[in-house]
């Protein structure tokens, strides 16, 4: 199969949803999921919800097959269970649709013959009808600029970051929680047992991609592994590839094979081809979203010497412990710029004003602004990280909420004024408050263009990371 | 000094707090948090704010100074600047003071000449009167049983954990996220440049204390390595203490040293030293928590035969290959073993029936209490570890929050009912109510005598050191 006609999966220009309940469904995650979530991010051509008892659902005609619907239809959502695919598929066939997406669980995933046949028996027919399949057991596909989608809460707006994921889940948590940090998606795909679509066509398709500069790529196994490379080192050749190689242990690996009936491969083969194609390894879900935070934000190197300024002493030394123990360089500052920054807070006490430093009790009343300025201007320093350690001050956004906005004020201002990037890491929240009051300053940094991070450690790894991609990339001549 | 004396400092029966003002005072750090600290934790015993101008803040009479203090006074909180540091310390002379903790900074940490000697004088008139000094420059105690503390938003129920923390934000953190995770203090002591009170004399105190039970320590550095390593050794012979050693990178002891003038040393020998003792290292606050927790709740050795349950199938193979990693053993489940999960699931599409186990399309209807009942009677596994994957669950706490609030009550149901420990992990939150579903979860778990992780890492990284302390114990013979 080519990757053309991937086209129907990605922007469709209509949409049937099978196994859509006019009854309430709340608890059920099922085909009315599917028709809220495309409702939710705005799909613009015809939705068909189907139910062999026909009726309405949220103000549609719900139709009782597929080939009752009045239109053509491009794209077919499958919530419906297993026994009923293979009909399904015939109808899709008769009414010449384009592409099906199982939801549908129950396939060759099990681990039996009966549903190893009957996944066989759907793509025959697929194939036959030159329809692509997505899936079965996954949660599918989320293209905001087409307004297709598998959640109702995920984020409207559109990036640049592909998303190529067997698991539905962990996709989910990805476009949740790196669109909190700034991440914006071209598409995102959970194709759970790969019986048509996988991560080769996925991989060539996104390399070619005009809509997708970054790629993240989640891998339990690959089937055809000599096409996987290839398309691997089409794509890592062309912008940065993220990987999770993920059934990496033995326990790892037997749940992969359940999951999504994958054959994991060994770690060390995995390890080599990626450095060879100069992807990105990363080795937790935490780490595979600083990524994308990282090289959203970062379009080029940055050297690695780092002045750090953060709020608590305790904090502030294990910053310089984390930040030099990730690969950074934390140059200590000559004295005449620490008498410079001293004379801004007029006293030292209970500050340590050095690299890194910590304003605990003078940054309330001067601000970061004039010591980002200092930090700008210092020859020797190619960035600023500063951390907002949430749950060590004894003056918590809780109840000292203007202070604390007046902190993120000034870095978006130093943002805007400075030269040099600056990293932010917010971490140690410890309550409710802290939690909330941790979002909106991430949205108010990330909207200034600035990566936020949870902890210097992980904002340091994810640094010396995109070091190594420009190194090598450059290295080849690429 | 002897350690006898510290009785002022952790029981007082009597405090003065100096530097408090009868004007608002939000956003100060001053005397007026220590009073309203006292009175938060429910402190019984007198309580005497001290300023020059007199007046009355909070019902209690406001002194002029120490010595117009009409009874004895145990204990002084001094919060006004260094330069009055001298003359509070001879009032608290001729008063019959026991001990003052200076909340004030701006002596030795300076690393000036001046500073240096205005901690020695200080020091020198307390010791001829025998007066015990807590910092300068720290947060200082908080005992929950005495009604002594230093912040108003701290836990007042007591416990068995001892803090010895020479950063107050640190221990700040500690209290509040430890809390938390149901972990409680005997005491807690920020005590910054250790002019008198030092980390010798509050490990040798705490290896005796009946109350103390697991003491944490943070050590940036320590002034008499000889007397502190006999102080350890003592301790840990006697119960697990758990080290966060920090300053152990350039960047990180210059930071300590201009935090509290310390030294920090070697970090290999810190690694030999601790080694030798069977103190248990930790090498991130987030890690020296969950030792905290894992000691709180596990008074004796556990295998490391797991099996681990959760909801996603992406979040089950990462689980897997995490615990792996971490040093923890997934035993494969026996066909009868899984045969006897499925019948209970009555169906296993979008599941994986093996270990690690994945329920999320069942486990609402199922619950997790009849699944934990079969690995409980599971010969070849010793606990079981449960994962709460929050933003990874199209069904999210947000809008399904009784089916959420049902597996936590399964959890607590099979602890009471079943025989071997249940350990949870809740990861992943994305929104606020994530957050606060957290917290509620955390603490209907901690009540039921349930360790609860933020990770599958940290569940098992702390796991596997809980087994390697009780090894080392064990072959010790002691």
């Amino acid at each position: 199969m080519s990757t053309s006609n991937l086209e129907a999966i990605f922007n469709p220009r209509s949409i049937a949803i099978v196994g859509v309940s006019t009854k309430a469904t709340r608890g059920q995650l099922g085909g009315n999921n599917y028709l809220d979530a495309m409702i939710s991010c705005g799909f613009r051509g015809p939705l068909y919800p189907v139910n062999p008892k026909g009726g309405e659902v949220r103000g549609l005609t719900v139709y009782p097959s597929v080939g009752d619907i009045p239109g053509p239809v491009d794209y077919v959502v499958s919530a419906i269970p297993a026994s009923g695919a293979l009909q399904l598929t015939k109808d899709c066939a008769a009414k010449g649709v384009k592409a099906i997406h199982f939801f549908t669980s129950g396939f060759s995933e099990l681990g039996r013959p009966e549903g190893i046949k009957l996944e066989k028996d759907v793509l025959a027919i697929a194939r036959e009808h030159g329809i692509r399949v997505v899936g079965p057991n996954c949660m599918g596909v989320y293209v905001p600029s087409s307004g297709v989608s598998f959640l109702s809460d995920l984020c409207n707006e559109s990036g640049q970051v592909g998303i190529i994921c067997q698991s539905g889940g962990n996709a989910i948590y990805v476009l949740r929680e790196a669109a909190n940090r700034g991440v914006r998606f071209s598409k995102a795909v959970s194709y759970g047992n790969a019986s048509d679509v996988n991560e080769c066509d996925l991989m060539e398709y996104m390399a070619d991609d005009p809509d997708t500069g970054i790629i993240m790529a989640y891998i339990e196994g690959v089937k055809d592994a000599p096409r996987f490379k290839k398309a691997l080192q089409r794509a890592a050749s062309r912008k940065p590839v993220i990987v999770l190689k993920v059934g990496v242990t033995e326990s790892g690996a037997r749940a992969a094979a359940s999951h999504t009936g994958s054959l994991s491969g060994a770690d060390r083969v995995w390890d080599g081809l990626l450095q060879q194609v100069n992807a990105v390894r990363t080795s937790t879900i935490e780490e595979w979203i600083d990524m994308a935070v990282t090289f959203t934000f970062f379009s080029e190197p940055v050297g690695r010497r780092v002045a750090l300024l953060g709020l608590g002493g305790g904090a502030t030394v294990l910053a310089g412990d984390e930040a030099t123990k990730e690969g950074l360089v934390i140059p200590a500052f000559p004295d005449e710029m620490r008498r410079r920054t001293a004379a801004l807070l007029g006293s030292e006490a209970g500050t340590i004003i050095n690299n890194p430093m910590d304003l605990s009790a003078e940054a309330w009343n001067v601000g970061y602004y004039p010591v980002l300025k200092v930090f700008d201007e210092y020859k020797d320093v190619d960035l600023s990280i500063v951390h907002l350690s949430l749950g060590l001050i004894a003056r918590p956004p809780d109840t000292h909420r203007e202070i604390w906005d007046k902190l993120v004020d000034d870095i978006v201002r130093a943002r805007k004024d400075f030269r040099k990037p600056i990293v932010v890491v917010i971490q140690m929240a410890t309550s409710p408050d802290h939690y909330c009051w941790m979002l909106e300053a991430r949205e108010k940094l990330y909207r200034a263009g600035i990566a936020v991070y949870n902890s210097i450690r992980h904002a340091s790894r994810s640094g010396t990371r995109l070091l190594r991609y420009y190194e090598r990339k450059n290295a080849s001549g690429r």
